[in-house]
C-alpha cells in the first residue's frame, strides 16, 4: 500500500482548509460504498489523501466490492493521508454551516496526554471544534487498478439510459449468483446492457459509434447490481450529461472513471444466459398501447389482484380495438377495466401476467406508445418503445386458471 | 344500532353517484381510524352510510377507541348504509381518475349466482368496473355519542397550537397509562394542554375567552395521544384555522366536532400528576438564547454524544456573555460548540441534559428567542417563548460525570 503508507509515516500533521460545501458533498458521494455492517473495523472509515503539492483532497471508500473515489480542491498545508470514521464525518459535516472547515491529524500532540493513544483529527468549523479517532492510512484496503487496457469512452448519457433500462430486472437473491449483475457487451458500434431474473428480461443497446470503434473484439462482463446502482446515481448527479466516461474492465475489475471521480467494481463469475435465443423472431399477434394509460390501469387493477398470485389476465378484442384487464380475488372482490388498442393484428386471445413483472418493465420503457409482440399465451411476450431508445422486455406469462 | 340497521334491512339497492376526489379525500381521513390489525372482521371496515334526503354520504371508522366520522354531498339515489373494506377501498379510489364514481350494492342480483353469497358492492368509475365483498352496516360498532352536554367552543387555531406544543412529551410506553395522554384542563377563561412522560413536561394555555366563558367550572380530562395527534392533523388539513370546533366531555369519552367532520375518544383513566406543583417559581439564574441557533448546534453535537446516556453538558459563562456545550464519547471522539447568550444573571453553572429531551422541547418552542431559567444543575429547568404562545418546557437535569 505504497503511497498511503509512506506519506503517513512521515507526516504525522497532516493539514487542510476546505470548504464545508466541497467536503460535504464528496464525503456523501463515496460514503455510499462504505458498508453498512464491516466486517472490519477499517471498512467502516473513509480514506483521505490531501495532496500539497496539486492542492488537492481525495476520499475513497472501499468494502472490497464497490469501490468509489472522489476529489476535489482544497487548500492543503500538510499532505498526508489518514482513515475516518465516515458515518460520524458524514453527520457532523452536513450539519455545518456554510464556510471553512480545518482538518487537522493531531496524533502527534494527542498521544502525549494521558489515555491519548491512537489517531485523533480535529475538525475546526468557524465556530466549534471536534475530535474523532481515527485509523492510520496504512490499515485501509488498496483500490484495485487496471493497467494497461485501453479504455473504451461512453457518455454519461448513454449509460444512465443503459442502466434506467435494465437494472429493476435483476435478482435480488444472492444465491442467484450472475443473474444480480447487469450483463454488458461490448459490440463493434454499442454497449449493450441486458438484466434477467429467470423471469424476464430486459435489453437495452446504447448506440455509441465514434467512442467504441477502437475496441476490436466483442467483449462481454457482469457486474454487480449494487454497484451499477451507485454508477447510475453518481453520474444522475454529475454536472453534465455529455460527460465522457472512460470504461476499463478486465476478468476480476470494471473501473469507470471521470473528472474527479471513479467507481471500481468486482465482476461476478460465470456463464451468463444466452438470452438472445429467448427472443422470438417472428410473431402472430401485435398491438400498440399507450403506455401511461396500461401503467395507471394496472395500478389500479393490481389493488385486487390476489395476494399470492397477483395475476392479471389481459384480453385482446381486435374487434372492438380495445384490450381488457382483469383481475379476481376469491376472498376480496374482482375488477375490470378496457382501454383501446391500435394496430391490433392476429387473432383474439387471452393471456395473463404476473402483475409485478408486467408493471416494472412498462415504467422502465421510455416512449410514450409501446408495442406488444406475442405469439401463443404461454411463449415469451414482447413490449418494444415506439421511438427512442432501443429496447426489448420479455415477460413471460402464466397459466391461467380455467 | 338503530338507524344504520333500519336502513339496511329496508334498502338492500343502495345507490350513489359521487366525485372521486371527495370520496377519496374524505376515505383517507377517516381511514387513520381503522387499526391496522384489526381485533374483529368488521373493523376492518369504513361505514358508509347514504341519506338520499339530504344527498350527503357520511364515512365512519372507529378502533373502539378512537372514532372518526366525515361528510359530504353526493347524488343519493337509494338511502342506506353498508361496511365496506377500508385499506381495499382507499387504495382503488385513490388511483382511480377525477369523474364521477357510481357505488352500488348489488347483493340482491349478486345473491342469485353460484356461489354469490355475501354483500357486493360495486364502484363504476368512467372505465371499469370494481366488485368488493362488504360487510352489514348493522355488524358495525356504533360511534359513542355525548348527549345532554354544553359545548366548548375554540378556533382550530388554538386547539392545533395547544396540541404542538405538548404532544411530542406524551409518553409512548403503553404501560404508562395516563402518561400516554395530554391533559386538558378548562379553566374560566382559557384551556390548558399538559404532556409529561416523567422526564421532562410541557404546558401549553390557549386563551380563548368570549367562548370558553360558558363553562363555568375547572374541568379535567386526560385523552390518548393517538386520537390527539390525528385531531391535530385532521384540524391542520381543514379548509380555515379560523374554523370553530365544538368540544364535548364526559367521563368517558370526548367529542371534537366541526361542520362535516367530527372525531372522537375515550378518556383515559386515573389521576392526571399535579404537574404545576414541579415548576419552579423563582430562579437563581436566567439567561435568554437565539432558539434556532441552539437547535442546530444541538444536531451537530448529537453526532458525537454518547450513544447510550446520549448527555450535553452546558456551560454558562456571564463574563464571556456565552455557553458552551460539549459532547464526550470515549470511543468515539468529542466535540464543543460556544454561542452567544443575552441577560445572563447569576453565578457560572455546568449542567447537563439528555440532548433528545432538550431537542424536542426547543423544536416545540415557539418563538425566536427563548429564556432559560435554572436553579441548581440538579434542579427542574424551565424554557419559555419570549413571545407568542404561553408555553413552559421543563427538562430535569442529569447528573454529570466529573
Amino acid at each position: 500500500m505504497g503511497k498511503a503508507y509512506f506519506l503517513t509515516l512521515l507526516d504525522l500533521t497532516m493539514k487542510l482548509v476546505c470548504s464545508q460545501s466541497d467536503l460535504s458533498t464528496n464525503l456523501s458521494i463515496v460514503s455510499r460504498a462504505v458498508p453498512s455492517r464491516p466486517t472490519h473495523p477499517v471498512l467502516a472509515n473513509v480514506l483521505l489523501q490531501a495532496d500539497a503539492q496539486t492542492n488537492s483532497v481525495s476520499l475513497t471508500a472501499f468494502d472490497l466490492s464497490l469501490g468509489i473515489r472522489t476529489s476535489f480542491s482544497a487548500e492543503v498545508i500538510q499532505s498526508g493521508a489518514i482513515a475516518l470514521p465516515a458515518k460520524l464525518l458524514v453527520d457532523i459535516t452536513s450539519r455545518l454551516p456554510e464556510g471553512e472547515i480545518t482538518l487537522e491529524d493531531e496524533s502527534a500532540s494527542v498521544a502525549e496526554t494521558p489515555g491519548g493513544e491512537g489517531i485523533i483529527v480535529t475538525l475546526t468549523p468557524k465556530s466549534g471544534r471536534y475530535q474523532l479517532r481515527a485509523m492510520g492510512a496504512e490499515e485501509y484496503p488498496e483500490l484495485p487498478v487496471i493497467e494497461n487496457i485501453e479504455a473504451i469512452h461512453l457518455t454519461a448519457a448513454a449509460l444512465i439510459e443503459g442502466l434506467r433500462g435494465c437494472l429493476f430486472a435483476t435478482s435480488s437473491d444472492e444465491t442467484k449468483q450472475v443473474l444480480t449483475g447487469v450483463h454488458l457487451t461490448l459490440k463493434q458500434d454499442a454497449l449493450e446492457f441486458a438484466a434477467t431474473d429467470g423471469h424476464r428480461l430486459a435489453v437495452v443497446e446504447t448506440l455509441n459509434e465514434s467512442a467504441v470503434a477502437s475496441a476490436e473484439n466483442q467483449l462481454e462482463v457482469t457486474v454487480p447490481n449494487r454497484a451499477m446502482r451507485e454508477l447510475e446515481r453518481m453520474l444522475a448527479h454529475s454536472s453534465s450529461e455529455e460527460e465522457t466516461v472512460a470504461l476499463y474492465f478486465d476478468q476480476g475489475q470494471i473501473v469507470f472513471q471521470w473528472p474527479n471521480q471513479r467507481l471500481t467494481s468486482r465482476i461476478l463469475e460465470g456463464q451468463y444466459p444466452a438470452y438472445r435465443l429467448l427472443i422470438p423472431r417472428q410473431f402472430e399477434r401485435t398491438l400498440t398501447l399507450e403506455r401511461r394509460q396500461l401503467v395507471s390501469t394496472l395500478e389500479r387493477i393490481a389493488v385486487l389482484a390476489d395476494q399470492k398470485n397477483n395475476i392479471v389476465k389481459i384480453s385482446i378484442d381486435s374487434d372492438a380495438g380495445e384490450i381488457t384487464l382483469s383481475v379476481e380475488s376469491q376472498d376480496v372482490g374482482s375488477g375490470r377495466e378496457s382501454m383501446p388498442a391500435q394496430q391490433i393484428s392476429g387473432e383474439n386471445i387471452d393471456i395473463a401476467f404476473n402483475i409485478k413483472y408486467l408493471m416494472e418493465g412498462l415504467k422502465a420503457l421510455p416512449s410514450p406508445e409501446i408495442q406488444m409482440q406475442l405469439n401463443g399465451n404461454l411463449t415469451p411476450v414482447i413490449f418494444t418503445p415506439l421511438s427512442g431508445l432501443k429496447m426489448t422486455y420479455l415477460a413471460m406469462p402464466v397459466q391461467l386458471r380455467s
